[in-house]
């Protein structure tokens, strides 16, 4: 499970995990290296970019003083997964080795071994030296060749498969082409900038997995650099496809730094807020060079995706007066007022086109937000939400003509029975872009527990094809979630996209649903454990009733006891029915084929077991009437046996 | 917030809620009667029952020495519900007068008062007393007439609404007729067993509120009699509308006399669970006599329904031979088990007739179980899962020929595009019988979270009609939930719950979703914690980064800071548009209507406010113009004042 990288820390290279002591005596070198060589190892931008007023902070590497960070020690990999390893899988992509991650589980039964998409990034590394920079190669031969364009979008339309797109498809056991052919489309975005070059790209549209985004950041009165970086951390290693960076307190420029060095994940971005700390606050003191200015540095920093109210347009804004919860996104409030203020059009729709430059420039992807999306019940599907939806529809387009990679973003608050219009409206007023909501909530009546309000509406709209499920915390609406709330928010974001996957019928959703219910019925709780999204609580809740180690391989457990366990009885009564059968077998001369080798979740071959006779819903013609003879004969065996429920 | 009832602990009459304490002293003389008179209190059973075998154990009371008991101290329903207080609005029902319970939640803006729906029962009651019996009047009535059938279907079909219909349908603010209408359809019941006096009637329908179920119970490994009440009040007291006594251990007898004579909410049992304890927990020593006697003890007792898994049929069972998980129903691998041992028909399908004349006599309802429930995703909507489906249509028209209420049970783990088939049958092939499912889960990757996996399942069969949800918690498949297991699970069914009323559109479930949101688009801090689920637990969230007391009025929090918040700008700039319009107004000598009274949740006026003008999804013709011209006004007017965002 080691990965490569030239500057980690000494000390990390012999530890499972980051130690998160501050190095002393062995890797005092390396340490001193930190702040220095990150520059030299990230390609020149030799395309000409717009002169940024900033351009002092665009240097790519932590501002802050690293020896004055004080980080703490995460769990490990290990620790929170005890019976996995990273592993690479090599896949040569046009003479180009890459190594896929994923994240392999041991079983002690089944089929052995059982792989799972892995979005923890490479382990072990000082959050003050960054991951490896995985993309160095990819992208240097590409500026080498003086690609002026250089947006997956772009190359995918030119049908060139690239890196990135072979790499995601090797995550979801794919065909690189098809993920090309999306792309080309529109339907499916890389969030991937050139110079973020630490990703390990993923693919986001609706015919892929689903994946969740977790949001970070600090707010004026809340957090620092290292509990931000903790929280990116923590919530990639729980599965976190991606992460935004939406700090609004001081340093945003550091410590989004910080996160971009270590973040295995596409970081997005709303450039808005830290416009509007560059204007000390005041809404009135942003202007659009101010804000193209940010996002300039932002895109030479290396952010994979924006958050864009363009939409928010001043003929929209009287649409929400009558609202209950007005206007409730950040982003789209400032945009409004700003509207107001001049009385004039929304500035990023009016600069559409230079944003749009700048993103194909970078490889910047566009979220294209939803500052009038609904805040509560009351609101959803209005017409300030829908009329938002049909200028996002317009600015896709827009986007498109210039190949730079686009979602829409969407609710937010929204009751079940509302959901379906959202998606429909989205697909066709967008040209089937990919869809990225926030939830959405499906009861304003529940704070503090608004990850599972908006698990409900998340795993609902991903089932009708929403491509990627912003997550929401325990804390939303109360606060700024500490690192326990990352979890809560990514784990609850984790199933609700699962459950979404195996109702899409994505070919590599079902496996591990399957192959953890089959541990379940041979009784193999370490498996069970191992194969859960969450492995070290599964075992804790175990634990509680039954902490003695021979309980993992009890035939039983605290809810019903030994003798009220229906899978031991199904299990008694399935072991004599295949006695029967193979003394019978025996007597015919046959034999049973043997299970077959490895499952894994993404791509390879599933093992062959008790396949429903004629899959779903019907036992097929005439096995019933054989079934119950050999029922009668089980029934006899089983009465000579003594007919025990538990042995 | 007091309630009647005569044997109450002395000190409890004075104290907010029980103290949990041993009593001494003060109420020793209570504390002394609390073994004896309860038969006294309860109506003779005058018709004619069949002579159970273990009449002994039919007395009705706590079996167990009370002194011998330690009830810990539960936090209270002040501690609970800081801002609550019980509510008993007076409903006269032909001469009897009602005494329906809410919990009135007192405000500190818009309307002050809002009334919710409360399922917790008389509080400030000894265990040891168990709580007033509310029912004795009703059902002496009935007995003094000598009715010898007592089912609420009976006499619905009658044409007669019962005190239990008429206080059940207070409770929804709803028409008794319609109740009564449902209820003599099949549509709906109301599990009221004569002999369970201390109860509040609920019904359960899919036109109603959507109800969800708390299992309790011990098992061979785990839990007390203690244990099982305490789960008992906390499941109520968040909102549990029907516990499961599942207890499969030592004293099932006992521990539900003890829930029972506790109980405010219907109390249902799995009977083939004690007729197994009493065969010593040998399948094969359970008979149709021992199960029948066993009917007859829980009947006498109060039990007010049952799950009796009579669609599992022998012909049924080999369609389980090629499941991934078998049978996963304790109740159903049993009979199943029952049904192989003998190669004979299950019993209970066999005698549904005399089941149906127990029912019938005491009022038990029927929830004929689902015991061949898929275990798993891949086991959803198989064949045996759907011919069990289909035999439970002909048992439920069965018990409707002899006025016995029924529901019918439902999976358990369904992916999200398999749920709407379940729905779709059930109404189809059981007569739009109240389903009542289990979740379903809708992955199995999640152990440790499955109160979530299940419960964006069970909102999802909630809004397509299902009527009551039997929760899950966080230890399902892992441990015996305790406490703390209960209220997430019980809370995460709430959510759903009301997630599939506003779907369905019930008429009174959007108003606390609005009053909520009001609450927080006014930075109502205190009423936004005290209309939520979990009051304490928001506080608590908020607390944790803004703790100081005037962070409650702030109109910020810790999310956004003073400077993001988009609700505070959403404010200011409405507020900025009414000062225009109030000026205006004031020139042409109009004003506006004030608010309007009270908001309730069930039934009552709601407050009048800021409705939008054409409701969902569009904006009056013509309102874009003027509004557009009061923002101009309003932009004006914003600059004048400085532009500030925050004050």
């Amino acid at each position: 499970m080691q990965a490569t990288g030239s500057l980690r820390c000494e000390r990390a290279k012999t530890a499972a995990g980051w130690t998160g002591q501050r190095c002393q005596g062995l890797c005092t070198g390396a340490r001193r290296t930190a702040a220095a060589p990150r520059a030299v190892a990230a390609p020149p931008d030799t395309a000409a970019a717009p002169e940024p007023s900033t351009a002092k902070l665009s240097v790519n590497r932590p501002q802050k003083d690293p020896e004055a960070l004080q980080f703490r020690q995460l769990p490990t990999f290990q620790d929170c997964f005890p019976a996995s390893e990273k592993h690479y899988r090599e896949v040569e992509h046009e003479g180009t080795q890459l190594r896929v991650p994923f994240r392999r589980v041991s079983l002690t039964g089944g089929s052995g071994l059982f792989d799972v998409y892995d979005t923890s990034g490479p382990q072990g590394f000082d959050p003050r030296q960054g991951l490896p920079k995985l993309r160095s190669g990819w992208v240097a031969a590409r500026e080498a060749r003086g690609d002026a364009v250089c947006t997956q979008m772009h190359y995918a339309r030119q049908g060139i498969v690239t890196e990135e797109m072979a790499f995601a498809a090797a995550r979801e056991g794919l065909d690189p082409e098809f993920v090309r052919a999306e792309v080309a489309a529109g339907r499916a975005i890389i969030p991937a900038n050139k110079r973020h070059l630490e990703l390990e790209p993923c693919v986001v549209g609706r015919k892929f997995l689903t994946k969740i985004n977790a949001n970070i950041g600090n707010s004026a009165v809340s957090s620092s650099i290292e509990e931000e970086v903790e929280k990116l951390q923590w919530a990639t290693i729980w599965g976190a496809d991606t992460v935004m960076d939406l700090s609004t307190g001081t340093n945003i420029h550091e410590t989004r730094e910080w996160v971009l060095r270590n973040s295995p994940v596409p970081v997005g971005t709303v450039p808005i807020y830290q416009a509007l700390e560059k204007a000390g606050g005041e809404v009135e003191g942003i202007t659009w060079e101010l804000f193209r200015d940010t996002l300039i540095e932002q895109a030479e920093q290396g952010v994979d995706y924006w958050t864009i109210h363009a939409g928010v347009l001043l003929r929209h804004i009287p649409l929400t007066a009558n609202r209950l919860t007005g206007i409730v996104s950040r982003g789209g409030s400032i945009h409004a007022k700003l509207c107001l203020l001049d009385h004039k059009e929304n500035f990023a729709y009016e600069h559409w086109d230079d944003i749009l430059d700048i993103c194909r420039r970078y490889d910047v992807a566009l979220s294209i937000g939803d500052g009038l999306r609904p805040g509560c019940q009351y609101d959803a599907n209005d017409a300030a939400q829908f009329a938002e939806l049909l200028t996002q529809g317009e600015l896709t387009r827009r986007a498109w003509e210039k190949d730079v990679q686009v979602m829409n973003e969407g609710p937010g608050h929204v009751p079940l029975h509302k959901i379906p219009e959202n998606m429909r409206k989205q697909l066709e007023w967008c040209n089937e872009a990919p869809f990225y909501t926030l939830g959405p909530l499906v009861t304003d009546i529940a704070p503090g527990y608004d990850h599972i309000t908006s698990a409900i509406g998340a795993a609902t709209i991903g089932a009708l094809g929403t491509a990627l499920l912003c997550y929401v915390t325990p804390k939303e609406h109360l606060g700024l979630p500490d690192r326990d709330d990352v979890k809560q928010g990514v784990i609850a974001y984790k199933l609700a996209a699962h459950a979404a996957d195996l109702a899409k019928g994505h070919p590599a959703a079902q496996r591990r649903d399957d192959e953890l219910s089959w541990a379940r019925f041979e009784f193999r709780w370490a498996d069970q454990f191992n194969l859960s999204l969450d492995p070290v609580t599964a075992r804790s809740f175990h634990d509680a009733t039954l902490p003695q180690e021979p309980a993992k391989t009890a035939h039983f457990c605290s809810m019903c006891g030994p003798k009220f366990c229906s899978m031991n009885i199904s299990q008694e009564l399935r072991q004599l029915a295949q006695q029967g059968e193979q003394a019978q077998q025996a007597q015919q001369g046959e034999q049973h084929a043997a299970p077959a080798a490895p499952a894994t979740e993404a791509g390879s071959a599933v093992q062959a077991r008790a396949e429903p006779a004629a899959g779903e819903g019907g036992a097929p013609a005439g096995q019933e009437q054989s079934a119950e003879e050999g029922m009668q004969r089980m029934s006899q065996q089983f009465k000579e046996m003594g007919a025990q429920i538990y042995h």
